[in-house]
């Protein structure tokens, strides 16, 4: 972590042109009817969960190249993602993967509170094959064709429920990687049995309180076909399961051209939006930093949810997904984080009661204007205010590169391999 | 109508030749343990509707070059329809689309009778405004903002249903364009909501023994949102109508890359795949000449249907869907026709106790070799074979080409403009 | 066109707050140092062409649903286009479509004087055939199998070089529908030999001051393949012409997925790029509104053109191409031609000398953020303070409605038919 | 290697079958005017050739599931590529990728001596980092904003030569990750310029009867810009290097929905089709198994090359690039290598006379059903009686798993680990 008097000094030079911007944000937007000061205390109460694997550089199947001050395990990633809600005051909850996160529970939770962070929904892990496993899951796991792999990758998901229990999560997120590589290779529709079978099974170990989520992807690391490989077949899912079952939404994980905020959309009026694996693609599953690409896209899904806010039981889970191949882990998280927090902001500037009167009168003209007219405004300064008046840095970027973190960590931390993985 | 005994002519010529190819072929199924009697018998049982709209030539909004001797109407079409069932034996029934084939039901009847042709599901059409029609479907039909104009669109259908009632049929497949080109144009959960209320109206107007169809598609002619933009929504919709309620897939009505027979196989799963609209894609809704472009692909949805075959209630309804911009149409609904006929041929010789083995076994390069086997396997003197044995041409192509339909028909029908419209 | 002091009324309410607003971006922008007269003063002398058919309601092939009021006749159009020119200042040129606009040279030059209006390139159509026309361009036009074919299409381009020399234009850009709907329908070789044949013959007619534009498209109306598939071939066009010959960019027409921005970089590299038909998608050729969809996107093709702006020779045509289906086209129109502007403001306003040291560096996150930052900004009042200045409206939409114009053309034009043609 | 009678053995239990449906398609094609032999022989001396790094287990950057008895470095990989020609006599020649296959030329060559190969193009690399390598190419190689790295870069391709020159390789493949993974992380231009001039420094060094080749691909490892994004870049590239510079085709590499076999055309007409990298995918670079996904478009791309076979100086390099992350990799290249000769064959049997009047008179009907009639053809059995002539095995599959080769490496070699990449 920061000194926090480093922060303060920093944010004393930025304060004064921020305070002009922000007032003159705030004039302009009382002419449009809009309080800024109650949009910034929603900004400032909104948080997004930073997955623990994210502040590791990411790779691909051709290579991976490692920066310096890598993580080493989960205690230094926690350390990271401490700074990083420090520095933003966005991110109060770190997201753990199983195994590559497992330890003591006692040393997790103090390690936590140490860093000021909570936990959010556990990851499980049947993708891969780890070193001790007695069976392989090249084939897949929770639909596999053999009983005991299938019964292997359920114990391992019960075993990340019991550890998140510990540690005060209150969901799991399902990861696999089945699917098949040839059209004939798998029976899609037993394929899908023995899925649904083994969810079962998993949503049976589920506390009350706590909440499965499962996500739908298209393709990768199945090439031919993924068991979940949309919406429809996700939504399906959770309903087979029951009602704490939910559906995650990742924003690199559709066929090209789809509308994603439609099916947001869907899921939300079903009543099975689960919450989010934010990030940004321009092909597939890039995993670019979140609005790197296609921030009105972004501005789009937000719009969807500030417009459901309040509907009874609507409570998705938001977290930042990404791989972060070229750039230092941190500074993607943070900006990350606070792009998604731009989004959240642009969204609740839309004029709702202007909207509904244009879709109900189809002035599609006036309808576009008033999202535009929101996406267009520069809400930097709401949220560098709301950073500032919670001791957060107003400009996290530029106090993080000062601090010298990352020289520190080098230092401290073993150099990591080029190998090990590019998984995210 | 073709007299027979040219047919007859024409397959004396062409039959020494086809039963030396049906013979080895046979032979070579026998090596196999395959009885090339019974796939020929299943194939000369198969029969796939005609559009009455696909016998004139199609267009794209930038033009249409109609052909010569295009049908004025539908009973014309019903002639040119009868003429693909005579030669090709494999497409018994019609499908009509209202208001364009509205006729008295008598004559309709009288005219199927005439061309041995029988009624399939009825196609309703509200993305169109008719001249006399008191209210615009500009911006939506079901899912208009306006209850009259949803109340306009909902009579429609049951109009439909009526004449279809009366003719015979046993379906209707609802037709839409409702969507929306802006972002914020519509709202998207109270369109939806709208729509499912409407498509309630008309399901309650449904026959006992009727079924209603509804079909997904991702774009055009809206162009950023689709009110039933894939088989998510689709499925959505059919199970909150009921279980007479189920879903058309249309191979060209996805977002690229989608694997589309698994979509298939998901809707048979949960019970509710209504059938087929046949055509080929490229880019988008191309509606090229089925199997013109992807063969394979072809094949492994009719791997799906034969897969299921036998499972109770599994009856899905097959029609042609494709415009045909550059070519006769009657040449590319029977080459169309016999390519359906092809991949249900092929389907059918895929040893499935042996695929189910190497499955479970996770032998990816047998099961895949499984599948390319029978797809290698060049099935035509089949097809063949069950044309001539029920009278049909040997070769359709070449007896229509030799028979001077075409350029009767263009004596005596009057030419149709440029204009008109493109669309299927 | 609209009364001036009503302009000026209208303008005057709103003006107060446009200078604070103003003022404060100034103060803003000044800390960044930047001068926002200096960004103004370019907005301010930025043009785009219109095309005049799209003050025409566009459509599908599925229909065409057309608006109230719809231009009669190119003088019609070219009063639409003067309105719009009026109240954005942003528009001073119209393109023109021959056939469709053909007319005396003479009155053409009289009525754009009298509308304030300049002739943009000309565009030739052999993608339709036309009542009187000889010969089909069913299969082709300038790669058409036959001579005499290719020739008509050859002598249509010709006369429209002719007309626009009459009335000052300075370019051709060559329309075809060109291409095939089945594998083997086409030689691709020799098909683009008789396409570069014809050109060539075009480009002989070619005035000195003039020059040649060729667009390349993916799909539509051929579906399996287009003879000016992607910007390679349209580069080996342009090359093979000679030195006036240039490719034209149209946002809509590319693969899924593919970087645009990268295309245009490429372009101006080898000295290609001739200029773009503006517009947004999401599908396909949607000719949706300039920056509805990803105004990101537009953002960053404009930041290419900044960073090559004064490179001898570069200099590219702007003009619209869209399909209003479901708006008033002069709204949208008015509304695409600042929404190039807003991104050319936004592209001026990045800091190129800290973007070329970060690229340098290899600093990806503060090169992102550099463009970020300049996309981010709202450049609403930079737009509203250069028509201001010109006497155009602050708010060219409201004033529009205000005027009452579509109610008066509405009385005074004839209505005009569902078909039509929803061609752009 | 499988000892000769073994495979003697299964052939004799499987030539009478196959005499039977050889003469039976002899007949056959003889009916269409095509002698069988003469297609035989050219099948005969087709061959193909396989990239040493396919015989190992590939995988995603999710896992790598390695299988048994993986090749643990070149000299065992040229044992797998031996047996695979053994059996198939298709692969003469295998592809080698510096530095993994580094070794010293004279064992090389040996070694390919006893194994019956051949050398093929040389692969360099410079998308990873080597443990004792100097410089990083986190962000790029042959276009990296740092000259040393660059010069890095270029002596490895040198080096690349040195080594293919004593071995008696003839070409040289270039092999680069750079691009970009934000807008702005890169100027395209300046990145591009920097590439062409490095591409020219190797280019300088190749030996006079080599040729060069550089591949395309629209994204991975690069997620927002690669700097060969597609085929009109690679052309550029080929054009401004040199006569002996060539572009590469791998069939994985392109935006959905492309047209490649249309590039393929492209780039024979104006003398740059270098070769092939020969796979399948449906999502995007998938790199399964040729033919494996979309068998059609294999043969349209064949279609092309027989097309073009015999014009001066059109001599493709055909090569497998695939990554075989389910299946036995031996038994996956040898199936390749058979589908490549597969859709050869097809392509053979087109009746180009017929085709080009069908062309020349626009009947797209017969034209498709041309290319369609001789893509249906099973021509397994003179691929079969092409390897039976020559020695090899009438199955390869069969005989491969009947020889228990397999079993016998996995107890001769090292077991490999879950790392070690997915490359290919």
């Amino acid at each position: 972590m920061i000194d926090k008097t480093t922060i303060a000094a920093a944010n004393e030079t930025a304060e004064s042109a921020l305070r002009a911007e922000y007032d003159a944000l705030g004039e302009a937007l009382d002419r449009r009817g809009i309080d800024i000061g109650a949009v910034k205390d929603k900004v400032s109460a909104y948080g997004i969960a930073i997955p623990s694997w994210g502040v590791g550089t990411g790779g691909t199947r051709f290579a991976r190249f490692p920066g310096t001050g890598e993580p080493a395990g989960i205690f230094d990633k926690l350390d990271d993602c401490g700074l990083i809600h420090q520095l933003t005051g966005a991110t109060p909850r770190v997201s753990l993967h199983v195994p590559w996160d497992d330890a003591d529970p006692a040393d997790l939770i103090a390690k936590a509170e140490e860093t000021g962070l909570g936990f959010d929904a556990m990851n499980s892990n049947t993708f891969q094959d780890q070193p001790d496993q007695p069976l392989s899951y090249k084939f897949g796991s929770l639909s596999h064709t053999k009983a005991e792999v299938r019964q292997q990758a359920i114990e391992h998901n019960l075993y990340c429920i019991e550890l998140g229990r510990q540690i005060g999560s209150k969901a799991l997120t399902i990861w696999v990687g089945d699917g098949s590589n040839f059209p004939g290779q798998s029976n899609f529709t037993k394929q899908f049995e023995r899925y649904l079978a083994s969810a079962r099974d998993i949503y049976a170990g589920l506390p009350e309180d706590w909440r499965l989520f499962t996500e739908h992807k298209i393709f990768e690391p199945a090439f031919y076909s993924t068991v979940v490989q949309d919406w429809g077949t996700n939504y399906l899912i959770a309903r087979e399961l029951g009602e704490r079952a939910y559906c995650l939404v990742d924003l690199g994980h559709h066929a090209p051209n789809v509308n994603i905020e439609m099916i947001v959309a869907r899921l939300i009026q079903f009543g099975k939006l689960g919450g989010f694996h934010f990030n940004d693609s321009k092909y597939g599953d890039d995993d670019l930093d979140t609005g790197a690409i296609d921030p009105y896209r972004l501005f789009l899904v937000f719009n969807e949810l500030v417009d459901a806010a309040g509907t009874p039981g609507f409570d998705p889970a938001h977290m930042l997904d990404q791989s972060h191949n070229v750039t230092d882990p941190i500074e993607s998280l943070m900006n990350s984080a606070m792009e998604v927090q731009r989004a959240y902001a642009q969204a609740l500037l839309v004029n709702r009661t202007a909207l509904a009167g244009f879709q109900e009168e189809n002035d599609a003209m006036m309808a576009s204007e008033t999202l535009k007219r929101a996406f267009r405004t520069d809400v930097t300064p709401i949220l560098a205010m709301a950073r500032l008046e919670k001791g957060a840095a107003i400009d996290p970027l530029a106090a993080y590169r000062h601090s010298g973190y990352r020289a520190k960590v080098t230092e401290e931390r073993p150099a990591s391999g080029a190998g090990g993985g590019g998984i995210v």
